[in-house]
């Protein structure tokens, strides 16, 4: 086993603290609470309408699925747009900051097949 | 707003179906379980003591570490030793398919830092 000392744990600059990375772990933590992860998966290739997300996301109740909506879009992840008519329809679709989640996603993805992770 | 029908879907192999990858699924509700993804980062730069994990995790008790390392031991990606002592010392490691994860896990962290996640 590696037993890194003080002086072996100052030649990794970008590991300053023993403790974990704070953006990390809110990155993490947000990404990964329950359905979020399928939510921004499902969003990831274009834009959806209510509906078509609770089909998308199997398992998910439409309570919880407009929940994670909400703090998606309070985190600036996912925006909500409302277009008119009748009824109106209401579409999520990726922001900026959501698209730019997409790399993590994706090294998440090869991970999980490589693995073969559901089976 | 994009609006791709059955036929623009059809043009993305790699996205046969419309709900959301199974092994994708799986991963994010692993590595996303709360405090998950935060002790496979301590553990992707060392091995480590129960203890010196409790201490990179800020805020996880005794209790849902014990737990949290269980599972993923029982996912094959942290695995646990014992050093023969008076007492003797349990250690926490990656296995192979836990540094597999290092990437993903990287990946996430450069969105965080991007977006200042944690501010």
């Amino acid at each position: 086993m590696e037993t890194a000392g003080a002086q072996s744990r100052a030649d990794r600059p970008d590991r300053r603290s023993e403790q974990v990375c704070p953006d990390f772990h809110t990155a993490i933590e947000l990404v990964g609470r329950r359905w979020a992860g399928a939510i921004l998966w499902t969003l990831s290739e274009r834009p959806r309408y209510f509906a078509e997300l609770g089909a998308g996301v199997p398992g998910i109740s439409d309570r919880l699925l407009s929940r994670r909506l909400r703090e998606l879009e309070q985190s600036g992840l996912v925006a909500r747009s409302v277009q008119e008519g009748n009824p109106p329809r209401v579409s999520y679709s990726l922001t900026e900051k959501g698209h730019a989640l997409e790399p993590a996603l994706a090294a998440l993805q090869d991970w999980a097949r490589s693995w073969k992770l559901s089976s």
